[in-house]
């Protein structure tokens, strides 16, 4: 019973399988191989588009990579208050970012609403050069509450974001999951809704350590060679991260896995709520936020049972001494065993 | 017959399947497994030091971490003017070093010698705060050059630079083949000779993407967890760069791994001799430089030999036109066959 | 009528006089001159410490390299939400700080209240590496609104800071009109309060581009040095700053000059109020918040008085189509009839 | 008798007055006056050119803020060896460039040779994206060595380096010094013979603290303002760094000042010279370089002279034992008089 992270499930076999595949004979180090090129052709078909595409290892990089990419040193990043950016990633946007100010907006369930993002650009907008200025909005899809963007929220803000002249990222650590749940092609939720940058992420979705650094338009994307070089975000047998990729995309993997594992998460929602622990906010992705009673909590835990506990509950929750905010998070590798005997145990 | 680079081999096997073992269950993410902590351990064990060390998946983020570490912002870093740091990081140190200077020396067959590090930190110490003050060496080990320092020198370089104040890191990507070379142990060659942080290579060795930042005080350690997080380089699949280091350093297989792929660079460059191709260096590791006779070089690359072609030989080598100053790496997956049919070719 | 900033003014006779005294013969250049280090003697006994004073020619200046002193490049700095350092300093703290994170705080009238800063540090302390950690706060006196911190209050923030591992800076950009309004010495406002680094303000208060980062634990200071240098802030002629500050301090005018804006600026809240346009905050500086009516706001305008107006009143206030949120800066060089013509001439 | 630095010089009586002058009334802060905006107009017609000019008030803002603008965080500055932003700005050109990468070339007599500049831009490009990339090229006017570049000279370093798409920067903090010797106008000497941007120096021909940061196109100077608000150099009572330059430009007093300074170390020069000291480099501004025997150091030193030793007389120049390699500046200020007492005590 493991909720605690969809980072907590192991390697897809897929994607293990393509990386030992790849394993064979001499290739170019540092992304001059074939199958890199070959990925990186796969991620522009996916996306409909001549995107220039980068792989890097990590979230964190892919996200503070493209972060810098979008907004000058003296720029400021608009994005939820709770976003992984800006919460827990050390403040490695800022860092790669040459000291860009990250501007965390308020916004129920996870989500920025068009009317906040407006004034927040507007607040941040002219008294140069006293103020930091607003140069670009990073969305979380799916989002850190575990809710999701469709194509239309998306072009929403986007516009907005465009109108001022401000860039638009997309942190999409959870992208399959949130695509998964939405009848949308990938193109639609991203750079056809106005997404510029999108961080693209593998790793909680079954591969080992795979991120893609997806920059819509190619003729501005030429600096990010060096941006990851130095950030020390080139692998030397590159080709191993693309392999990941390739497991990853192979027939349609990623979202066979996104989906399995948000029907995880919905079948957890459904099954808590039967008893009375409703989710605190939309179950859309594979991540369901509840608030356990004492007892349950204490249960479960003796069981072995495996997820995070959150300080506090958001406003207008009503929590009990000893009540846990917990999150529980499902993957590919989640089973309905797992999840049907976490709520036997939460039930009592 | 590819001798571009030992990152041009793939992963040994040893190490693949230390990573399909550890892929099973879950784990918690970001380090915080078992494995993490018991290759950590076994690191230590192997250093015979309670050391900190830090696993990190790329060369460079190993090595300007380190030297973050141990050099302030307004500090120099003295290396050998051709050292990796300086020509093929991209400016990496002084981006994670907070716009830290390095300072290149020049040196005999890649390494740097007391006299002229003792003159470089008297040129580089003084005169605050205008000039930058020498704060930091950073030795190859092996050396770009394909040379070695022995447990003897590397104690006294690090003994002129600790007498000034001055800390010492080794940039071991090669560290493996230095080792397997000289009879001494890894606390010899590092911290018993005054190396205070180490880039513990096991990438070029034969992991896929694996790095340790050793280092030796552990109470000065704490904030590189910090460094590393912002930097991007904490994976959330942890165990998996942990499970390449299990692999690679069970049974000795790194000393192996890395004594074979010596063996094969003697071998060339005495095959290469026999036919009056006379290494430009001593081969004590796994890199032999020859100057190829532009016929050679021709036969070698119409039958589809693979390795970097530098430019220019260095001082008081003569090439006549056409002639190619040629970098030929070995590596664990190197052959007796190749490198045979390397010398009969270049052998005419 | 000038009320747009204490900036505004131009530079008091007595510190351009000094100037002019300090401009015969030669001095060494880079603080190495005697007046300079008799000016920075001057400041610890004003202080009663043998502190460490840097003179630099800007607040922004003083500011950042103290914050970047305070806290390290991972760390968050707590202050005010509307805090100059954060909306006004165009990212200088971060830049300097090498990407450190600045938080800002709710607060009533400028002010940081001790149990909203302990809830501040609780949520920015731990989940290491994950989250920035709370590591500085930084304190506005007088601040942002024109109130100020008696020493008490001070010393509370201080000791819930210190408690917890935090440094404390001051930003005393209008240290002298906070100090003059108090029955207390600079040491008991500072240091015995718990300040660590103050950046004590000359410009504002009559001088021509003068401040002073006063770190009170001289033996952490060393590496000011070097900060200073290499953000260009160490001037060449540096005696000349020196010169203002010798000017400043002489026969206590800083102090003389503080209590004459602060009167000022008493007389101008108390002046409107007896129109009814009584002080959105309480006036404790020199600076006055008032909501001025639209008719009051155009005849002001009309007979070319100069002020900022700020956008939307804060919470509770109300305000009128058209009535404008007035920010009323007094200095040294305002005057009994100015202030007079302008209460005058809002009254209508 | 002070030869020490331009520096140790204080402010020439005509910029004294100018502030004086400029002394009076209220003015908006930041830059926002009118005087600010004359002297800026000023400049540009001074360069018959529509350029976008940027107040600081140090050669080591002006030069650091001026690089970060030509040169991208992963690019080289390719300088003398011995440049001042190489060796005397404590790595503040790297701080405000985000960690950009000084490239120090050897050249005789301080100076900059087209071949040897053609042969480093050549090393310094390709590689991509492993090698920091030549991005621009930075001439100091006059050099460290007291030598200058004729316009042909600018020129020809010039277009090498736009031919490779390299910017030009000049470090002018003497530009006035070489341009009294040159028979060229300001604009023959930086924009029309390609430099790009010039840091453009007063504080050494007279001013307290004024230096000029001059954009020659101006489309790409906007986000300079940034670039200085946030490196805290931008002076909230502006007006008075632009009062110094009124005072330093009228009348052509700059170029009095510095034919004044050349003509005093022209005569130093020919004095020493008479008497078998003769000058290591060409004397061609402000600065004389000379080997001072022994005992003639002794009798400088007891006469009270003030001047800088360096360590080492360059190659090819005889020097006893206890000879001094010196550096003697002359300034706007220096007299006849202390020039001739100067060359009787070397004399004997």
């Amino acid at each position: 019973m493991n909720f605690a992270s969809d980072n907590a499930a192991g390697i897809a076999p897929a994607v293990l399988d393509a990386m030992v595949s790849a394993n064979h004979g001499h290739a170019l180090g540092y992304g001059n191989d074939d199958l890199t090129r070959a990925v990186e052709r796969s991620i522009g078909e996916i996306f409909e588009r001549d995107a220039a595409v980068f792989l890097v290892s990590t979230g964190t990089a892919a996200n503070a990579l493209s972060l810098a990419h979008v907004a000058p040193p003296w720029g400021g990043v608009l994005c939820h208050a709770q976003a992984h950016i800006m919460v827990d990633e050390c403040g490695a946007p800022e860092f790669f970012g040459g000291a860009l100010k990250l501007i965390g907006l308020d916004g129920d369930a996870g989500k920025l609403a068009p009317a906040l993002l407006e004034a927040a650009i507007a607040r941040h907008t002219g008294h140069r050069p006293h103020a930091v200025q607003a140069a670009a909005v990073s969305l979380s899809q799916a989002s850190e509450a575990g809710t999701i963007y469709t194509a239309a929220e998306v072009a929403a803000l986007a516009e907005i974001a465009h109108a001022r002249g401000l860039k638009v990222h997309m942190d999409g650590a959870r992208f399959g999951n949130a695509l998964a749940r939405l009848n949308a092609s990938p193109a639609e939720l991203t750079w056809r809704a106005g997404v510029d940058v999108l961080s693209f992420g593998a790793t909680k979705g079954g591969a080992l350590a795979a991120e893609a650094i997806v920059i819509f338009e190619r003729a501005s994307a030429d600096t990010m060679h060096e941006r990851r070089k130095r950030g020390g975000h080139l692998l030397s047998k590159h080709r191993f991260i693309a392999a990941q990729f390739a497991g990853f995309l192979a027939d349609g993997n990623w979202l066979t896995w996104a989906r399995h594992a948000n029907r995880m998460a919905d079948r957890l929602a459904h099954g808590l709520a039967r008893h009375s622990v409703a989710p605190v906010w939309p179950v859309e992705a594979n991540i369901v936020f509840v608030v356990l009673p004492r007892a349950a909590d204490a249960r479960l835990r003796a069981a072995g049972a495996s997820y995070y506990a959150r300080d506090g509950a958001p406003e207008g929750i009503r929590m009990a001494p000893g009540d846990v905010f917990a999150r529980l998070v499902t993957s590919f590798a989640t089973t309905d065993t797992e999840v049907d005997r976490f709520v036997d145990l939460a039930a009592g």
